[in-house]
């Protein structure tokens, strides 16, 4: 059988795993997906994602690409897998692709989600799937750093150590505010065409160091500005962040 | 130090629990409640409930008591057991009641929540939080059902084996259907001066058979006449049960 290029769609909760990639001795999601998929194909693949999530990070929308030799058609794939994989991984799709796709170097653009709890009480049921901010936060404030970032910026203030030998620039295509009805619920929506590492996080971090009043928009300005790391504030956990989509130039 | 009564309002996620009530070699919340409370006042205590809820089953609001000698005041029972208990359970109120307070036998009512997941995909951060039901329902179907239950009815056909010595008379004070808008959580809300074992469960399994369409309102207003619990469906799962609320005639 000739050498197919496989791509898959996944959802996973990343509460119970070690992030996304590969680890000695720590079970992570690459590590699962690739057992599942020798035990149904009986090949040893290796799977490449968008980019790598941290532990604790959750996926609505993954992308990711395996080659293989089996001649099992994509859908078999997927509920194969689907039926061999715990119940905190999900195959939303898979379908064959060019050879010369690749789920990280095609990558547009990808789309992060940051929730924030922000209520006096926690909410036990949210507590791996936000952040919780009892202190009172000024979001008009919060907005205005929001739209700073949007467009074409060098985001070395928000890089973590790790990505030190990349180009800091990035074009944030999307950068919005949100707040659900009840106003407890505030989700911070990210599109860019690549992010550095724990670059979302390290925004959110420093947006509700203003969001509390320890710092202004006028100051988050000059952050920005600086591209230096110490400039920025504190990260913000992992549990509330979500990969939401990941985009390719023919949506292959 | 004269014997106070303690009323707590509970919080907890279910999913890891086998239930309220104490068992041998299963870890239960009554036990770890029990445990913390003696970590804290150096008393060993019996909390009561106000029920008993199932492995799986969650609530957002459950009462209970204990009868202790400590001279800590409920808030620093609160914040104590707080910084103790593990983080799916969380204490949102404590105080002082009166003695004849008894958060099972002074009862006034019980609410019970029921979502349900209504799409063809699943979603995995509601997998221990919602039933998933992929077939297409007939709302008006079951909101007729859930009209039928309204007022005084004898439930035995909702009943489980252990609760055949009870009075199986209840008044159900509210029976709701709700729909949220994006179509595709749906939610039952029951309120009555009690429940029979299970009760909730076989009362959603069976209204979902109407909403499949294997079976009529009609049919369904002869199951509750019947008074015969083998003439009803299969009984839902448990995660998508939350204790939402227990009233008492004072409010105590």
């Amino acid at each position: 059988v000739d050498r197919k290029n496989i791509k898959m769609v996944l959802e996973y909760d990343g509460t119970q795993y070690h992030g996304w990639q590969l680890q000695k001795n720590a079970l992570t999601l690459q590590a699962i997906v690739e057992e599942k998929i020798q035990v149904l194909t009986r090949e040893h693949v290796t799977v490449i994602a968008s980019g790598r999530t941290d532990a604790g990070v959750h996926a609505l929308h993954q992308v990711c690409h395996f080659l293989t030799h089996s001649d099992m058609d994509p859908e078999s794939i997927r509920r194969g897998l689907n039926s061999l994989l715990p119940e905190d991984i999900f195959v939303r799709q898979a379908e064959q692709a060019p050879l010369n796709f690749h789920a990280r170097y095609s990558v547009k653009s990808k789309t992060y989600e940051y929730r924030i709890l922000n209520r006096e009480q926690p909410d036990l049921f949210l507590r791996h799937y936000a952040w919780h901010v009892p202190r009172k936060l000024d979001l008009a404030h919060m907005e205005r750093c929001v739209f700073l970032l949007r467009g074409r910026h060098d985001f070395s203030s928000f890089k973590s150590s790790g990505s030190e030998n990349l180009n800091p620039v990035r074009e944030m295509i999307r950068s919005e505010l949100h707040q659900a009805p009840d106003e407890s619920l505030i989700r911070f929506l990210f599109e860019a065409d690549g992010f550095l590492r724990h670059m979302v996080r390290n925004i959110v971090g420093t947006v509700i160091e203003v969001g509390s009043g320890r710092t202004t928009p006028d100051e988050f300005l000059k952050i920005i500005e600086a591209k230096d790391r110490k400039r920025a504030g504190l990260k913000a956990p992992p549990q509330g962040l979500f990969l939401t989509m990941v985009r390719y130039d023919h949506q292959a």
